[in-house]
């Protein structure tokens, strides 16, 4: 491997030969410049200057290298790729964990502020000047941060970067209004405040929120389309209503056109029904129809179409996410692997240059990691990676590597006495009769819970007192934990999902009992967590692990889902805080149509007295957590007439727009999530039966797995190269695996090589053809913009000899 | 054609040869030995008994495929093909369109009793005798038609037939049950009456409603599993909630395990929220953490999962039933062809034989449209068909035949100057413009309807007075009409889906016009009418017409979905009026938390005095109409508790079950009935993505076309073969085209086969590659049973001379 000393890079080709493939991309300038410089040895030369710099211009290639496969895994476009020394330094920094948890923390600051901010929660209210003062401070942190991107991106592409022109001009006016409220010492109205979460967004942190506007923005149109229908009908409805229903005097919902307008949009909603048909009906029977057509028609159909299209255009866009992803990575792969071959073997990647590689992509990875990732990418077992190996750059990536267990059990090398109890454990956990009377005991436990619970009509008299069952149960449970890690060994019980489970709830149950045994109230503790042991029951059928399964796959995207939705909710707050704050208060709505919901009054009911409490006017936007509540009940939807008449009926009819506007968003978002659940559920279902195998069979569990067998002559070889070629120091991982290697007694080792397995394999194995005909497309695109890199890459000595001469 | 005057039927020889294909039908014992009884007659032999007997045979042949063919298209299994000639007359019998509606009256009459008996509805209240007398009659109709099927089926497959034997001892319990009401004279508590719409199901022409139901009924599995789930985190969270808000005595939601349950499932379809939070959430504004992660789990996630396992299983049975549907059709074709076949000829069916067939299977078609199909079936051009040929009959069995127009417009022979007159209102209403034009009066008469009916905020004064705008849009939509028809002529503009719409509405307006000249109060269908004119602007965007297109697509399965729920509408509303009949009453509920819906009192609050009308009390069981209304309001679920508590007020706690049920059985129905929706949506956008071809292109339009040529000659010796040969007196259709081909003068005249495109058409072409896969593989397992029947077909003279001799 000494040979590969004084391998030149191919980059100073690289100009020339990739134009074509890196269209779009008119970078090299900067960096390559410096490797242009570099006076080019003669092979086999051995100048120690000459080297240094050879050297050098290496590390830049590796450096280069590692943030193109950086930008393929992030997503990011390679016109904001670093072009110059500067940019570089700015990249770097802009890149760095700290710089993250930097603007994550200023943009939940900013939101937070709001909490402070006058209307504020009354605990939290804080003076003008301390957080109009704190504003301005992350405000600055913004603006720092943007001038860093400002510096890597330079002026041109950061014009051309929509999002951060948007919060630059954001970032300007929150600046004026900050320093208004500062001068002025008093709040003014800020709806602008509402814009605050861009900043949330654009964090680094916060990318799966912005696919998830992005896929909003894209199921927009189609969506607007129906909207407008949906809308038509309602209008049509609306004159119908009225000109039918205004006649009668006791019928205030179709009183003039407005009011039948809104009575309908309500109705979309279900959310006044049966009371809106109530004093037509009670007039002339047959009014019914009129609304069982309204419903059917709109709610019935036209709302479940709405559904259709957006599931259809989720569809199809999931897929093209995918696609452009994939093609997207590839092709980070391909300008990596051009920085990294060198001039004397283009057509390769050694094993040398792939540690350079790793050192910057991935810093805190150990030498046998790199070697192990190495020999898993390289398929063919020449000395380099083709660039066909290359490709799966991505897949082996983030394999955590464990050397593969000689033994079936981890008491396998334990004394013959022990080994035979621990076998016995072993069977006894395994066999189906036990994992049936732990049913038995878990259903058990359930109809317990529910007869006691049942029987203490008086929820109070009991919060003391640890019932006796719930230390049996306990028990139980503690002894089965025991026995399934020592049966199955630690590190194999806790590699399944469903142990690590039941694990952490016995053990959350016992810390309860041992603070209730103190005297903690950890009563709401043990309330909780008793019932979710019944959980286990649902391992027993194949359909639920599924669904349990799914949902856990789903979480994240659902908990980014989720995120989203909040976001709107702050702009809706703010907006609401801003124009609705302290108007709703107790009998405050006398004059409308939902008094009675506001009302807190003693009512006399023919001869008895007694206390109407409408409740009502605590759904109000006095502060912001306040407004959240609020306007998660206006998500459930039902009854958010009353709010939305309650605040209508204080301030002006225009408010009802705010209401109708925020339904219309929760309604887009909320047919998102049903179309994503449906979608993930269904690919799941597909992919299941495509591959004839079931999601949930112990191979899957464990997730991707690669192997690599490791020879004793080749540990050594490595450790020598580590240690010489690349003066390395620090090689424990390394020296580990000699000694693992010499104390097997065998001449190889197997490393097993894992990860979970995440939606982008299952849609891999899933459009296995497709992707076939995408990369076809692909490189035939590629081919015909640039013939000579291609051939280049197919002909490697022609290459590199005409660019050495 | 006079060769085939004494072909001999295959069918003597077919009971051997083709006992593997017909595994499980045991047929031809009956109607087959009349033929085998038969003489034959050697080959040219001309005894006019023998060949008397042998047109008898061949008649039972006919006969016997055109049910082959009807239990192909209807879906029949072949196990109750009727197997002797009185089971043959008793299935005639009970298969005419006479039978049917009979069989659809009686149901429908012993629905309709409901509406007499008690509690009735008030104007249609019949005496007990007089209602119970009708009950028997249409019970003793039921009983004979019964007899009629047990004749024709045979009383081992009568038992075997699952859904018979439950029509045969639901009917007997009525029986019995009628007979005891006359014999009292008052109705007893008569819940069996829920079963009535048995009866109605299993009518000939509700079979969409019997799809329908088992359709449901193979959702439920998975929908059960789910919905376990979905009670299971009730439970969990009900015993969590009477744990913690039980404490609170104004919370009478949580006081008892009972109502803790009741209230989140209530919760669960969002009906009594926010007010189930509000006592808690005033007491401590943290408590509504529980409620919304109750709502984000159950509502949000589970109920979608719930929608999702749905239409996963929805997806595949259509997909499935689809397949067998069409394996089922094919397997009727070959039957059908190996009774049409000759034993001289066993591999093709002659026109005679054909024309017998459809004597049969299509008794009013013309000699012509027999004659066209036959040549629309014989692709070859052979003078028989093939078994492949034959493969095509229900493609081509719908197809209406026209000659091609010679011309392009109706108005091409006409003189000159009439001529330039249409052609130029031809190019007008074909042009952009005029279409433009015709948008923006809509537009304009939309807007104006909206203004106008919002400067009348006095509903009532304008019943009387025609507004001058309507006169004139009106005339403007006249001429409009006019216009099209003559500039496209009647046949183009009627064959149109659009241009009808707008015609019926324009004439429906003038009809309404000319009704108020005369007085007649036709306001509501003013009120109606106008706004409808607007839908046409839905017409401008390629989206709306793809979702118009695809409601009217829906539309028929939509209403036998519908109908399903009247079903189960019907069953309820009997038992709701069995159990809850006039228990709910003004001012019923005063002990119950729902009092004040139900109370109609004057009620002082501070120094007013108003009348407090709930009005719910009109949502009760009190007769079958008013049960339908409060069953719709169920399923709509709003506000559902109102009525569930009112009721359980005045019965026992035990009516929530009722409540309950109803509610997860419209959860079942309306969560297909979204699936539905959701998938034949997709399945519509998949196609046309698949197909590359806008669902509406003027060729689409048109449906399935099917190009048959016809040369003089053909017709002539057609018509001859028709006097002669088969002896048919009434041959003006096959002597009118006769005529039309001399007078064009031409040697050919094309005849153009149209029908509907109907969703099995589409399937055809979305799964073409499957359907390949399915028929190889249905032949092959068809090989395997019955190697010899194939073979046979192979090589036909080895069969046919074999069984001769």
């Amino acid at each position: 491997m000494a040979d590969g000393d004084d391998d030149v890079p191919l980059i100073l080709t690289w100009d020339d030969a990739s134009s074509g493939l890196l269209e779009e991309d008119e970078n090299g300038a900067g960096n390559h410049d410096v490797v242009n410089n570099v006076t080019i040895p003669a092979s086999g030369a051995s100048d120690p200057r000459a080297q240094n710099s050879l050297q050098q211009s290496w590390e830049m290639n590796f450096q280069e290298a590692a943030i193109y496969l950086q930008e393929g895994e992030n997503n990011d476009k390679f016109f904001t790729h670093p072009r110059s020394a500067h940019a570089l330094s700015a990249y770097l920094f802009a890149h760095s964990h700290l710089f993250y948890v930097v603007e994550l923390l200023t943009a939940v600051l900013l939101m937070l502020l709001s909490l402070s901010e006058a209307p504020a929660v009354p605990f939290l209210r804080l003076d003008v000047y301390v957080h109009a003062t704190l504003e301005l401070l992350a405000l600055v942190m913004v603006a720092f941060e943007l001038c860093m991107k400002l510096r890597w991106l330079g002026f041109h592409t950061f014009i051309r970067h929509k999002r951060t022109m948007v919060k630059t001009s954001v970032l300007f006016i929150q600046f004026i209004e900050a320093i208004v409220v500062l001068v002025r010492q008093t709040s003014h109205l800020r709806v602008t405040r509402a814009l605050r979460p861009i900043f949330l967004v654009d964090c680094r942190y916060c990318g799966a929120v912005r696919r998830n506007l992005r896929q909003i923005f894209q199921s927009l149109p189609p969506f607007i389309d129906i909207l407008l229908l949906l809308l038509f009908f309602m209008v049509i409805f609306a004159i119908l209503g009225f000109c039918l229903f205004s006649a009668n005097t006791a019928d205030h919902y179709f009183s003039t056109l407005e009011n039948s307008i809104v009575s309908l949009f309500v109705l979309l909603t279900t959310a006044n029904f049966p009371d809106v048909m109530m004093p037509a009906y009670s007039k002339n029977r047959w009014s019914c129809i009129f609304f069982i057509v309204y419903l059917s028609i709109e709610l019935y159909f036209i709302m479940n179409l709405l559904l259709a299209v957006v599931f259809d255009t989720f569809n199809g866009v999931e897929k093209m996410k995918f696609k452009s992803l994939l093609l997207h990575k590839r092709s980070a792969i391909e300008h990596a692997f051009q920085l990294l071959v060198s001039r004397q073997r283009p057509d390769g990647v050694s094993l040398k240059q792939f540690d350079g590689l790793m050192r910057f992509y991935h810093p805190r990875m150990t030498p046998r990691d790199r070697f192990l990732t190495f020999k898993a990418l390289n398929h063919s077992g020449a000395p380099m990676l083709s660039l066909q190996d290359f490709y799966k750059f991505y897949e082996v990536i983030g394999l955590k590597w464990k050397a593969r267990r000689s033994g079936e059990h981890w008491f396998d090398d334990l004394p013959r006495t022990a080994l035979l109890i621990f076998k016995g454990i072993n069977l006894l956990v395994k066999s189906k009769a036990f994992q049936y009377a732990m049913y038995l005991v878990v259903a058990v436990n359930g109809i317990w819970i529910l007869v006691e619970t049942n029987m203490l009509n008086d929820g109070i008299s009991w919060t003391r007192v640890v019932p006796w069952s719930y230390i049996i149960f306990l028990t139980i449970y503690g002894i089965e934990v025991l026995l399934k890690i020592t049966g199955l060994g630690p590190i194999t019980y806790f590699s399944s999902g469903w142990n690590l489970f039941d694990f952490s709830v016995t053990v959350f149950a016992f810390l309860g009992l041992i603070a209730l045994a103190f005297d903690m109230e950890p009563f709401y503790f043990i309330v909780v967590l008793r019932p979710l042991q019944l959980l286990r029951l649902f391992k027993i059928k194949q359909r639920y692990r599924n669904v349990l399964d799914t949902m856990f796959e789903l979480f994240p995207r659902m908990a980014s889902l989720g995120l989203t939705l909040i976001i709107f909710y702050y702009s809706f707050a703010i907006v609401g805080m801003e124009f609705f704050a302290d108007v709703i208060y107790p009998n405050c709505c006398d004059n409308s149509t939902v008094a009675a919901s506001y009302r807190q009054i003693n009512v006399t009911t023919g001869n008895r007295t007694e206390l109407q409490e409408g409740y009502y006017y605590l759904n109000n936007f006095n502060n912001i957590l306040s407004s959240f509540v609020t306007l998660f009940e206006l998500t459930v939807v039902n009854n958010w007439y009353i709010t939305m008449e309650g605040v209508t009926s204080q301030t002006t009819h225009w408010s009802r727009l705010y209401f109708m506007t925020f339904y219309i968003v929760t309604m887009v978002v909320m047919t998102i999530i049903v179309a994503f659940i449906l979608d993930a559920f269904v690919f799941r279902m597909n992919y299941s039966r495509k591959n004839r195998e079931p999601l949930d069979d112990p191979e899957d569990e464990k997730g991707i797995v690669f192997e690599t067998e490791v020879s004793q002559t080749e540990a050594l070889q490595t450790l020598d190269f580590y240690k010489h070629t690349l003066g390395v120091t620090n090689l424990t991982s390394l020296q580990d695996m000699c000694v693992a290697l010499e104390r097997s007694g065998q001449t190889s080792l197997v490393f097993l090589g894992r990860r979970s397995r995440t939606k982008s394999d299952l849609s891999m194995k899933m459009y296995e053809e497709e992707i076939q005909e995408w990369y076809e497309e692909y490189s035939r695109t590629n081919l015909q913009t640039d013939g000579t890199f291609h051939r280049e890459l197919d002909s490697p000595d022609a290459g590199a000899t005409n660019s050495i001469n």
